[in-house]
């Protein structure tokens, strides 16, 4: 596999990325332990099939939902460092989330002008709700994009649930696009029907408009346990009802997710090629539980070879 | 196959009914044509592997909704006096509806009295709407059934769109199983999610209750063409965005919605099976085309297998 390869998929809008995303260790982890934690996430990785890494930025979401964090939210390493510092043993692309309100213009300028562009792409994120102060807006942070650093890969992050309450996600995505975005990266997909909705409205749109479809990458996770259900409908991830019961009475609910995830994932697959539409995945482990990392790890192993096969 | 195994599974709470349903010939057909067009029907069903048969009972629902019929509303032939004239060559049993409210207090007892139990099972089907006039409500028309005839199966007709809508039809579905109720057959199904949202609801329901859950008949159909996408949105199936789109957009809209119906069979059998809720599926031609009254033999007979599978 080039180290090229995920950066020339993307610009070439194929389908077929294949990515796992991580979170940078707490902030107030020791710095031994952070050497560690990287090492072993390099290993465990190296074997699977991806094209590249993503490494999570994450914010104080407690402003969007009045209801109380089922984890609590613990500050982690910045992103960037953390690649730059720990992860040189890392030989793929890294795909490296900037939630933008949290800096200023100097600090996403600066970190701009360095992306080791072989290397590294970006995904900005907005604010999580409206009404939260920012000293980046999105819009402003994609103008610095396209003024500071065009080559540098730069997606944005997709809503589902957006779509199915504002029917709008679509259009959003065509604005992202207009403004220099070249990749889509969904939120966690527990709702089938209300991603397709999403792609078809978005397919359809490109096509009216004449533009090439952008490569979606849809991401899935596994959830382990009724606290981890809790987590994803904190989030704003749809679970349906019927799977949200299924997963809460199911004596294996680390089981039942990896199936119910490989379904979507084969869905999805079909109603893009279908359709044309470019798209790839993503596997995520929204938990720290040593049974559901390594249960990510063979879920991405096998979402993997489905996108292969 | 003997002829008691519909009557039999079904009292049983088994799974694997598997049943067919058709439209009695309008009424002003003439006499010659309606022998013919039984004769035709009974020779192609007989071929398929199925339990039964329903017959339709239609009523003008256009007080239901304020648009158009995309289709004329005809009268047809009454469905049990269709089955006593003219279906004499079909030797398995037959399901028929009665649209309740057409029918006064005593038609329905003459019905149920010289109902042959051997050959026929009922359906009630209520008002299509609150505010129509109705000569018998289904609860009378229950009230009727266990009175005089309680040993004839009666089944209930359960609506996916309404618990979307109401979030109730699982206790609608109760209230009919106290009522004598011991089956029901669902309206046409599109949308796998909200289906399945209501076997979920109506199987804990009936866990929480001390009670065994009656089975439940998912209905398919084809959609062989914009106008009948059209029909099946007047008759109030919800039918998926994309799936809308996608059928709209097929050059072969036949194929693919008997690719989504096999589809949503697969994924209900599994579901179903995983949960331990009763299941069977009826297949029915929506639309009076030969191209799409053939395609649904052939779902029947792919149906059929899937089941026996």
């Amino acid at each position: 596999m080039s180290g090229n390869s995920l950066q020339s998929k993307l610009a070439g809008a194929q389908s077929g990325v294949m990515l796992f995303s991580i979170t940078p260790p707490r902030r107030n982890t020791a710095p031994e332990r952070v050497k560690e934690i990287a090492e072993v996430t390099v290993r465990r990785l190296s074997g699977l099939d991806l094209d590249g890494l993503i490494l999570y930025d994450i914010d104080d979401e407690s402003d969007r939902v009045a209801e109380e964090r089922p984890f609590p939210y613990l500050p982690t390493l910045d992103p960037a460092s953390y690649h730059a510092d720990h992860l040189g043993d890392w030989d793929r692309p890294t795909v490296i989330y900037r939630c933008v309100g949290k800096y200023s213009e100097d600090d996403l300028r600066g970190w701009l002008d360095t992306a080791d562009t072989a290397r590294t792409l970006g995904v900005f994120v907005g604010a999580s709700s409206g009404g939260k102060p920012v000293q980046t807006s999105l819009r402003r942070a994609q103008q610095l994009h396209a003024d500071v650093r065009p080559l540098l890969p730069l997606g944005a992050v997709v809503i589902g649930e957006r779509h199915a309450r504002h029917g709008d996600e679509h259009l959003r995505m065509l604005t992202k696009q207009e403004r220099g975005c070249t990749y889509f990266i969904s939120q966690v997909v527990y709702d089938l029907n209300e991603t397709k909705n999403l792609v078809s409205d978005y397919f359809y749109a490109c096509r009216e408009a004449g533009i090439t479809p952008r490569p979606l990458i849809f991401t899935l996770s596994l959830c382990g346990s009724a606290k981890t259900l809790e987590f994803l409908g904190w989030l704003g991830v749809q679970v349906p009802s019927w799977l949200a019961t299924e997963l809460r009475e199911s004596p294996d609910p680390l089981a039942t997710s990896r199936r119910e995830a490989l379904a979507i994932a084969a869905d999805l697959k079909d109603y893009c090629e279908r359709l044309g539409m470019p798209y790839g995945f993503n596997v995520e482990s929204v938990s720290i539980r040593k049974a559901e990392i390594e249960a990510s790890t063979d879920l991405a192993r096998e979402v993997a070879a489905l996108l292969r096969s």
